[in-house]
């Protein structure tokens, strides 16, 4: 399934998120000319739109038309997407986002630190302007949580001893927990009951998990002209991914001991190479496969307790696309 | 005026100061022990509490006892200043303030960056438990014209053409907005009239403009053991500040070629001494601290609205502070 198959799934709220284009192209623009060519630049950061395309389903899937608080919602969460990618790039050293040059790589660290803050500051006023808190409430309790998820990955990196229970927490916290609040406010704004809030705030958390795992593996053996960011840069940065868990626990101690060394060695030209030639990478990436796919059964689950119509339709194929993305 | 003479002048509020102490240390209470470990380090950076201070002193001001709501204010405030010097320092790659170790320089930039965005994002939830979007109003919108001060100041950096009044927009929008919110929402949480919180509002912003450009002085010419943080950072950044802005105006056309030189040529070790050793700096410092002084005295104009009170003459006290901080 390719993206423009991924926009014919999101058929049924096709018209809000043509809507949403414009809406956020509105939002961030600013009559600071250093801002305002910054904001252009990143536009070309625009994704798939999975969390808008989810406030919207979540919406439609419990009967309900998106309404205007739903346009809202849908905006504040890509942003705070948005923001979460600018500042990620700095963690992460990226020079390309999306075929385009991160704004770290084109100004250095100073101008995303403060764009990223800016960007979150303008999805909070956002959320401040919807009638009741509880929007602010989900956004500013998920940005704290995927903040001390990145913080914890960053003092586990290069510790072999993390399982993967350790790293599931993390990406749930770095990476779910947007996606669980994307669909829980499109549901929450749609006064859906509470056992439907619950199962779409789930369905998002395990779709975002696999979404992560997913990542995680293409950051090891995707090719960065398909994916179209810098690739290779948990290895570099020592983050212990799933892929690299597996492989190691499937390793004898003699060949665990020279993947340590490979990934915590300092200044190793072409990590990743050296990664898929030394070592068979294909099972720890089966099972790390197998692993996503478990949680997209998960999350496909969850949707039983809704009507069959189009929108638990669209949310089924979400779902699967994650797991087609390894392609 | 030292900080303990300060202190006293916080009289009327040094209850409330002293109860916001304890408040902000369970504030960021984390389980997580790297966050945890974080916190627990920037808790150094605890400075002069002047946020807080205006916030209670402005409750005061307008006869009444600051409460509950204050206090979560007063500590939002600091927490988003908090969150601020976090950033700051990666942009100035400061390497110590309040004389401990920066968070960059003991983890490098990934770490502050996380750090900041959870420490504003706390901010935010708590100002959301507020009964009224008031303060998450004024706070998104001061964090973004923050942001955008800063971003505007870094592209300008190097820029000899930049006059005295657009370093002032600038170091109001980075500096002086969130001293003016804090003033004004004590204020507003008191039921202030309109008058009352406008005048609040200007005399955050006339402290705030001249705490910047003492700040900015100190740069060029304090001593960092009394100082307390990495000094000389805005000249290595390139950042034209009002001393220097001044000082290029006093000098002849050879003279301006030379500091343009001393200050955008690549490499230049120790520029802070070679500027004090190659140019009489005297008389563009006597004339920002003139300015500080400027906007100091129309600071104090503001308090004539209110009635003579202990706490109208802590807030004249704070004024004075602010200047006599030069020494």
């Amino acid at each position: 399934m390719t993206v423009v198959e991924l926009a014919e799934c999101f058929g049924p709220v096709e018209a809000e998120l043509t809507a949403l284009e414009a809406a956020l192209g509105k939002e961030l623009r600013s009559n600071s000319p250093a801002l305002q060519n910054l904001v252009q630049h990143i536009s070309a950061y625009a994704g798939k739109r999975l969390r808008p395309a989810l406030v919207f389903l979540s919406a439609r899937v419990v009967g309900r038309a998106p309404t205007a608080e739903h346009m809202k919602l849908a905006a504040i969460v890509e942003l705070i997407h948005t923001a979460t990618l600018v500042h990620d790039d700095i963690l992460d050293d990226a020079s390309v986002r999306r075929r385009v040059k991160t704004v770290n790589a084109m100004y250095g660290n100073q101008v995303p630190v403060l764009l990223g803050d800016f960007i979150y500051a303008h999805a909070f006023a956002m959320s401040v302007e919807l009638p009741t808190p509880e929007a602010s409430r989900v956004l500013a309790r998920v940005t704290k949580i995927c903040c001390r998820g990145e913080i914890e990955q960053i003092f586990e990196r290069f510790d072999f001893s993390m399982g993967e229970d350790a790293y599931l927490r993390v990406i749930e916290a770095k990476t779910a927990e947007l996606y669980s609040a994307s669909a829980e406010l499109g549901a929450i704004y749609s006064d859906a009951t509470p056992e439907q809030v619950a199962a779409l705030s789930r369905f998002g958390r395990s779709i975002g998990i696999a979404f992560q795992v997913i990542d995680d593996c293409l950051d090891l053996i995707g090719d960065e002209a398909v994916v179209g960011k810098s690739l290779g840069t948990d290895l570099e940065g020592g983050k212990l991914t799933l892929p690299l868990i597996r492989l190691s626990q499937l390793l004898d101690e003699k060949e665990r001991g020279e993947l340590e060394k490979l990934v915590t060695e300092d200044g190793v030209e072409d990590r990743r190479t050296k990664l898929s030639e030394r070592f068979d990478l294909g099972s720890a990436l089966d099972y790390s496969f197998g692993r996503a796919d478990d949680f997209i059964r998960e999350a496909t689950t969850e949707l039983d307790v809704f009507e069959p119509s189009p929108a638990r339709e669209a949310l089924k194929s979400v779902a699967e696309f994650v797991l087609i993305r390894k392609r």
